[in-house]
């Protein structure tokens, strides 16, 4: 029998994953504000399904609620009620395999000299196993295998002799890696964004207050409106209503990661200024001028794929229309298929529109490929659907190397343009023709200038050094 | 404080609500056809998420399992297991306010006479009420407020001196209304559409049996091909791996549910040979043909609105866009809002995507309006991100009269469009311009012809006789 | 592997199971007298733990909630809340192998001619089938396997012509077996205990109202006290505060079940004004001078052995002492044991207390022996310990019948006593001797008079004519 | 309306809590262990209700799953079976108000230098405070409010130079307070128990491994037999399936728990070769030479109360004889009572047994009084039920004195007998009489010697020096 299961998790390797999204609310005299985090983590549900967690800050004493689930499956009003604070701040977490721990979930509060801290991490440390051996070789313990805990036991080490800004500026020049930070201690809410600013955050304002988020998507929601990103090697520290800005570090270059763009963030946050939907329908459009191809219909893979197919429509003139009827209550299912229900993983969610491909020349927008298991799947739905030919167009470059900042990804050797050429690819998926944005096509798109964007995973060109073991995972 | 739950129910409101979805599958030999019904209920799930319920006959002997919830929620591997069955029935509900008992899950299971029979209706009838008094009034009692039990009541009276093909046939000459019935009992798989064929009902063909269901979309999933829908009138019985054909009542109309083209079922199904994707396209078609205006994007209410919106955009040559953003985790929350969050029903759903509308004309197609509410909200929204102009087009005809066939429909007096003109619902919205679809120009989309079609929501013309006091609800 | 719930259900399996207890409550102007009932029903919990159920009758319209588990699992505030009304009536049921239906929990709401019944029963009918199958050939159809939907469906048969007290009095014309039945309708509060009596009810009278209970003991916490029983053939009619009394059966014998003295009523409950304790007691006593036995101490197998043990400590003056500790948290464990841990099914919820049996004569107090298949495990257990002699005294008769009463029974041949001999089964169970209280000992200790008594699983002596087939189990 | 959680709350504060069981088991080549933990902690259930949680450890690696709620609720086949490893531990943790966080449930698993490591622990520390704030000076961050953190934390500070067993001695030459410690890391199960042995720890022999315990209740289940206590001062090290015994500390006087014999530990266990049974017999017969009375019965507020009671019986030459039923089902209830019901609390559990107390004098045993407020409820039952006198013994001394050493206990001023004389006791409680145990007769019942115990919670005698601050409690 199919394991159902093995084959759903193989339908959602094929895309990358973030591993987190962060909220947080100042806003002094609202007791509440684990309430505006709630709705604002709602909104960053496509940042992370594991787990999700609460922690609220009122007079520096901590308050915290954090389970497995979605953010709406965990929280209800009696627990939102109990979270009482000036400050809140929360977190929404990837699951990545294996990890699957409840005492994983975030924010992480621990109790340090001064009092309490709560911390939500986006990203991944590249030095975090060197860091966290050195400090068990002290004497130190931990309880998690997450970077945060290793982030906290600096900033409580440092926290002997100094403030708390001194002690995460002083822990910060000892991690390295990709990190966007939401803190709470004392009366402040402090964020900070790696000196290459690979991760995002950005502030909004609301009347009273202030929002750190990941995503600036989260705003209107909230009576919020942009303020501006947290800049690569910068700390906000919010406190009396005021925003006081630190730069922690200096010289780096600006790497803001091009898969936010690509895929993860929602179309309708700017990220440093860019806006996403924008990046992604651009990258559509100079796909179109690379990658031109005669046809009838550009269909998208839904719905990552879409914004790209618009533009991609617009650009090349050929009429965009829909391939694809995603089911959208697809949720966890335990339910063995029967053995006749072939490619069951992607027909869960996935149903051809017959009507629009039958007879046509489909061209096929996939906003990125990674391991190329689920391409094979929808060109043979679409062939056997009756499309007379499917082309096949990635709205990103060929993706040939790991992430090591902070997004789950498969080993190389799993990441199907690291070890087969371009029409090795197309053979494999049974498409008639292929084509890949180019990485200038993408920097292009984006607009952010050719040197202030991470392409590590389609370039192999990593914004830092990584330690000599490549890549470093938490066992 | 706003309560968040009336908000999020508005929301729903705006849009007329089907009340249930059927799948039947017959494979004698196979005892797990559960798992096929699961399977089929899982891509049924749109017609009706209140409950959900299947039923397994081995030999006669009839096991069921019925739950509230998600489908995926309420099944696992050991309750399919022991559904075990040549074959078996499946029901998915929708939830109508005040009767969310777990009792009126369906497939309901009787035991009468002759052994057990499953059940399950999609439909509501017209006569219900008189037909329970007069059972009552001879002392038949009651235990559910369905109208599934009206009508196994009726079959078990008839099977007295009857088979099975003549107790339905019996009762079917006393029911009135819209009804797509499966039905297991003994060694058979029956299906049965009322005599204009309101509801859809469809028959798809295994290598080794028969599937009978709502809509088409669950056949390439359950590995099975479209053979035909079952006519207006028509009791189709699959027995001995042959299916055999009742026409019960002859000479009424066919009255195919406009709503079902229009918003209910899924894109990739074909309801009474017509595919709802091309006939939801072409309502988008002519209503730009109907009410052109100047733009610069046209936009959808996602998801219902956005095949229209592409047929919009293609006839009128002005380009497609997303206007939203909709949040895909969005299922039900408990947490109460704060009050600074205005509209939080619509923003939690939808977040406006400033980039493709602020500075221009936009054109924003909706499927239909049923009570204006949500409409309101959403033009506001548009407004605020800067839209300088919103010309709202609905791609279907004016509401006007409540349904009595099965869809769950608000009093009279609560249809937009029955109580105010044209002009006064556009100004209500505050929106440019604002144009209907024809009743013409839907009937011309959906092809059907002109009178096989049920249109009384937008014309008070029901295809049968209702009762004097109009409408009949159970209470 | 041992299956640990074949195990612990052999373990269970030892003692007769009574199916049901059933509470009224009638307060006209307290609406909230569902919140009496669950905690009339939270102290009944003995009485059956698979499935409990409340309906409020609130002039007529009658809300009911029911469902699998204990009491305590199923209810919250805010249901409880919800179920309004100046009556409520409540149900507790056991769990019968196989027939663990959502749909089999009682109370029973029908909606009949003149609106809603609620119908709650402890008992079982003889002639439920045959009642069954004549309305099914007369059409009528049945959703549960249950009696009460026979009892249900014939009232609403004769409410046609009749009032509420005719139909209930012409149904019980037809109905044979045992039954304590509690009905509401209209506003009215019924109670009817059948012409032997089998099954207890009685009446407790409030400052403001009425309660119906199997058992007396939860009186106090309702703040109620003992009014009197419902006596054999009679139905009794709450309305307008009063209450009165109806003889619909004449002339049969009271024959109280032997066995809610001996095992099923709680000790502080007074059946057909006996006290049980004082029953239980006694059967202890009469057993110590039926089977004296020179013994140092005296242990019971707790908890429902304990009462005869004092009992016959007392009469013996062999001192009283504990042999067994039993833990207090054993619930249902989904665990399987390890292969090395023997006779977990008893080891898991009693443990021997060496300190009182090594090297002792230890007799021990049974209230009952149905299979003996754990006698056995517990004499092993108290030699393994050391006990020097063990003695075992079983304060009911040897059960050599089934009862067709109200008590899930395993088959005859399944009853130790109808197929051993007291030597046989005393050899099998490893004791040194081996006694049971006669039947004119248990008689005696129950003192309502020889004949007024249904000592059937001991005697074999029916207080009615049993239908031909025997034993009537619905399927 | 009343409070009921409020009021149960009340009920249960009559007793002192015990915080903690822990068990402990070894045994090579089953990688199953986990499954005789689970067992084990099932029969401990008593030591703590809140939270429980199991270790496993497979060659160094650990894996754990804890949670709030009783071991079987928490615990299924599928977590079991994923918990492999040649040693497991295992913990229940009592709900202690405000602390009731999942992550202060235990075994705690932390990742050292070395590794991993899983502690469990039963008992508290008078120096946690001190020791995590001088820890907390040196930037040690805590994650937990539990003592188990400080120790762990000091444990693999120690770790840096040293093995694992002279990291413990080490940690213990600093910590202070009661702690019965289990622990597993690379491939030994090591047991602590602390100098003056406050808290018990017993070791258990089976056939191919080792069992540690809190109590020796659990080993006939396990199959293993009673080896011996764990000594005050000693660690033992079961490796190699050998177990070497290390004395840390020296010279400290055996001061085991009293209230173990008077109220915590099941009466099948031995604590310290002394069995609880029969020390709490003795307790209610020397009691009865202390304060005899003449009366008619002698009942027990059960079931704590039933042992002593029966000894009193049994010195006295009175009946014993039940004057309450107590319900069996009592868990969580949340539905609020009707104002009528008055002292619910204790109602809901016991119910007066009038056939033994009307018209009688009464002698009613209870183990230990705290509060008092709950015994004044009771005996006003009893009189409203009929009793002639009231005479209440207790089985124990008047509780003066908080508990420094793992005992949830209300402050000195919250003790009954630390603020009022007897007389003001029996006064309030309505009682006849009132005698208490004297501390030379409770210390005689246990017969370990005089100075062997420690009575510090009925004479203030603390048998190590405490803080300045007097108590030390986790905020």
């Amino acid at each position: 029998m199919i394991d159902i299961n093995q084959e759903l998790r193989t339908f959602e390797d094929e895309k990358f994953h973030d591993e987190c999204g962060v909220v947080g609310v100042y806003e002094p005299g609202n007791k509440q504000n684990a309430r505006s985090v709630y709705f604002g983590l709602h909104s960053l549900q496509h940042r992370g399904q594991e787990s999700a967690g609460i922690a609220a800050n009122l007079g520096g004493k901590i308050q915290y609620y954090k389970e497995m689930g979605l953010v709406q499956e965990i929280f209800n009003d009696e627990i939102i009620e109990r979270l009482q604070g000036d400050i809140a701040i929360g977190h929404v977490r990837y699951s990545t395999a294996g990890e699957s721990h409840a005492s994983n979930a975030m924010p992480l509060v621990v109790y340090h000299k001064g009092g309490a801290l709560a911390l939500a991490h986006n990203g991944n440390l590249v030095n975090a196993r060197i860091l966290r051996e050195e400090m068990q070789d002290n004497g130190v313990i931990f309880q998690t295998s997450i970077d945060s805990e290793v982030i906290a036991a600096l900033i409580a080490r440092h926290l002997k002799n100094s403030t708390i800004e001194e002690a995460i500026t002083q822990t910060l020049q000892v991690v390295k890696g990709a990190y966007a930070l939401v803190i709470t201690s004392a009366n402040k809410l402090i964020g900070v964004r790696d000196p290459n600013g690979i991760r995002p955050l950005c502030i909004g304002k609301t009347d009273k207050g202030f929002v750190l988020s990941s995503e600036s998507c989260i705003f209107s929601l909230l009576g919020a409106r942009m303020l501006r990103d947290v800049e690569p090697g910068e700390m906000v520290v919010i406190e009396n209503n005021e925003i006081k800005s630190f730069k922690y570090a200096k010289g780096s270059r600006r790497a803001s990661c091009a898969f936010e763009y690509v895929y993860f963030s929602r179309p309708d946050s700017d990220i440093d200024t860019r806006n996403v939907y924008t990046a992604r329908n651009l990258c559509g459009k100079i796909l179109a001028k690379e990658h031109p191809v005669e046809g009838d219909i550009v269909i998208s893979v839904p719905d990552s794929g879409t914004v790209a197919a618009i533009g991609y429509a617009k650009e090349s003139g050929i009429p965009y229309g829909e391939g694809f009827i995603k089911n959208r209550y697809v949720g966890r299912t335990f339910i063995q298929p029967d053995q006749r229900m072939r490619e069951l993983s992607v027909r869960l969610k996935l149903n051809v529109l017959k009507e629009n491909v039958a007879g046509k020349r489909v061209i096929m927008i996939d906003d990125s490929i990674v391991r190329g298991t689920t391409s094979a799947k929808i060109v043979r739905m679409l062939k056997e659907a009756g499309a007379k030919e499917v082309h096949v167009r990635v709205a990103s470059p060929p993706v040939t190397d790991p992430c090591f900042f902070g997004i789950d990804t498969p080993d190389k050797s799993k990441l199907i343009a690291a070890t087969h050429t371009i029409e090795e690819i197309r053979k494999g998926m049974g498409a008639d023709s292929l084509g890949y944005l180019s990485v200038e096509g993408m920097l292009e798109a984006i607009g952010l200038g050719d040197d202030k964007v991470c392409t590590a995973c389609f370039t192999g060109d990593y914004p830092m050094e990584l330690p000599e073991s490549g890549m470093e995972f938490e066992d």
